[in-house]
């Protein structure tokens, strides 16, 4: 990797707690009283105070008593591009409608959908701006986004060209995921074989050359798309250059992760009704589990995925908002740490392992990001608090407490 | 009551959604483009833009279009003034510890009251005003707040000035609670009446003596208070004219319900487990019931308490934070609605009223606040948002734009 040595010499002193992070979930190795040192883009030292290089000319000095350390948070699947907002369906659920009613009534994804065809870039823009700015305040340096909620060649270029856009204005790093098998629209609701070859035949090839995307996502579900839809989509996404990502095993247990192994996937995520057979094969297969809590929540499902199963069988583990207009709207990566805490009986570590380390193997940037260490970006979290423990036991607050990101404070922003 | 007209003339103008709220849940009013007159500290007219009175020289017009405005949200439950934090117990749950199991081993309320007893006023000041703050921008202008980490007449009187201080420093208006009976300390762990005596005899006298609280409250619980320790707590309580509270039916049935109902509470509340009878019981003697879902969800308790049936046999509802060091410990009102939502089924409406006029109710002040009607106090909320629906489908982050508390801007404070 290149390191950009170029850029002033950063000295980030006296933090009380650090957290490097290390490559197996489940350890946690804490410096104290630690230091880490930036040239330009990158961190080039990291260890206990006074143990490191001393002082040069010119080195800015930032005394950080008082606070901990992690690595820039890392949000692995977000829709962050929408138009409107869905609370209808919120109330709506606690009514007593299913997911699969509201989709059927025309709710659901549809109902962004329309909106989203009607906003122009602009609008998606600067709606998507105020998100990234929630959450780099929570934290989060780097992201996934999707689009998904076009459906056609032209929406869904807008959308992407619209993460593009975020993600050259930074601060945060976008990855993008091109998502036409979001659902089938409704144009093509008697005739699903025509809008899969569209996916195929025009909007990857399309999203391919403009080079708008990363990866390629479908929604393998009862009512949106089957396993050998799905294989066709994704297969043509890979030779098109785009790694594979599912949305798999949400609402009944598909083999959506069975399927995640077979194509190599980046990721699966949900995973709720997983099977034992697509644990052990996502396992075997090294694919992350993205793990999404909060829409187990929203939704009102019973049943959160098996997360410990998960890691106990060796599976790699991220954690994401899924941050979206209908199932589940939060930028709150901390709160929805406390969730998979309280909910999936992860430990504070666990967390903070598949909020960095984990959801930088699920963007395949694990050399990159997710760890303080010599050669990564120097993308780091501050939080005014004890302990990382105390971040999920305090929860649905703003611990944050400042936001570097290629070694450039970017949280809270100057007045 | 006494509505002080000093003062300037204030017009908020253009509210885009104002809910006034009514004396029964369930419905819900809703004003568009709507206009509030304040003079001094209370509102002297509300209704539609150019419907009241005109506007006179000299009068303060703020413009609020694009924003909602609920009256000012009222915390009925909380355990404000500490010192320490227990993040370990959390881990401890995580890793399958109960409540009872931790209290055993020297954690829990006992550990808080070690930290309370060595740590000053001025300290515990601070604190208190901290997390004040940070209720503020979640709207909350009122709220209650427990001794109860003292556990001795000197430290018990020393949390009830540190109310007394903030109350009057402000913004907030605070309602004490003596809570001597939150536990037996350790030193009275083999002779309960004496505790119990000291608690009646010196405690409650020395409070009412120097008129520090206005209620009384006890923990009613299996390794807490027993129902006829509680009856004399609470009745010397009264006859020293303070209101009764509880702490009721949290870990298992205990009668607290029907206690509550019989010394003619203003509140009972957690009631997880509270009998059929209880519930008609407190429906009855018009007892509010303090729904306090956040120590559920952190306790990973499977039941929450049966808000719909308690709206159903028509109970007063209030809907509190419980902000605690140990089994619940976030300022977000807000976001224990959601979870009052998701988890009881509580509709966007239920709470709003649950945390206005129904905690309104439990402080006993139904008819000074609450509500946003004449005669009543401006302490008003206003937040970004489309409607209160918003407020709890964006979850877990601050959707506060400002807030007024006695007719005074008091959130965002002045750069």
């Amino acid at each position: 990797m290149e390191i950009v040595r170029t850029g002033p010499r950063k000295r980030f002193t006296g933090i009380s707690r650090l957290y490097p992070m290390d490559t197996a979930i489940g350890t946690l190795r804490v410096i104290e009283d630690a230091e880490i040192l930036v040239e330009g883009k990158h961190i080039v030292w990291v260890g206990k105070r006074g143990e490191g290089m001393g002082p040069i000319e010119g080195e800015e000095r930032i005394e950080m008593s008082g606070v901990i350390c992690t690595p820039g948070w890392i949000d692995a699947h977000t829709h962050l591009i929408w138009a409107g907002s869905r609370q209808n369906e919120f109330r709506a659920r606690l009514q007593g409608q299913s997911y699969l009613d509201i989709a059927r009534a025309g709710g659901g994804i549809m109902s962004t959908v329309r909106a989203v065809r009607q906003t122009d870039t602009s609008k998606l823009i600067a709606e998507g701006r105020h998100r990234l700015e929630r959450m780099l305040g929570y934290g989060i340096t780097t992201l996934e986004a999707k689009s998904g909620y076009g459906l056609s060649t032209d929406a869904e270029i807008k959308i992407l060209r619209a993460i593009r856009a975020l993600h050259e204005e930074g601060p945060q790093e976008i990855s993008a995921t091109f998502l036409g098998a979001h659902t089938v629209p409704t144009e093509y609701k008697h005739d699903r074989a025509s809008y899969v070859s569209l996916v195929c035949e025009e909007m990857l090839p399309a999203v391919a050359e403009a080079g708008l995307a990363d990866a390629c996502d479908v929604f393998v579900e009862e009512g949106a798309f089957t396993l050998q839809e799905a294989r066709r989509i994704l297969q043509r996404g890979l030779d098109l250059g785009l790694q594979s990502r599912l949305h798999a095993d949400q609402l009944s247990s598909g083999g959506g992760a069975e399927l995640a192994a077979e194509m190599g996937a980046l990721s699966a995520d949900h995973l709720e009704e997983i099977s034992p057979t697509g644990i052990q094969k996502m396992a075997e297969a090294r694919v992350t589990a993205c793990l999404i809590p909060g829409s187990t929540f929203c939704l009102r499902q019973h049943r959160y995925a098996p997360a410990r199963a998960m890691i106990d069988a060796g599976m790699q583990i991220a954690l994401a908002t899924d941050l979206n207009p209908g199932t589940t709207c939060s930028e709150s990566l901390p709160f929805l740490g406390t969730l998979a805490c309280l909910q999936m009986g992860l430990l504070p570590e666990e967390v903070l392992y598949a909020v960095t380390v984990g959801a930088a193997h699920a963007l395949g940037r694990a050399d990159q990001i997710g760890r303080i260490a010599v050669g990564y970006q120097a993308d780091l979290a501050f939080f005014a608090a004890p302990d990382i423990d105390y971040l999920f036991y305090h929860y649905a607050v703003l611990h944050t407490q400042s936001v570097y990101k290629h070694g450039r404070k970017v949280w809270p922003s100057s007045p």
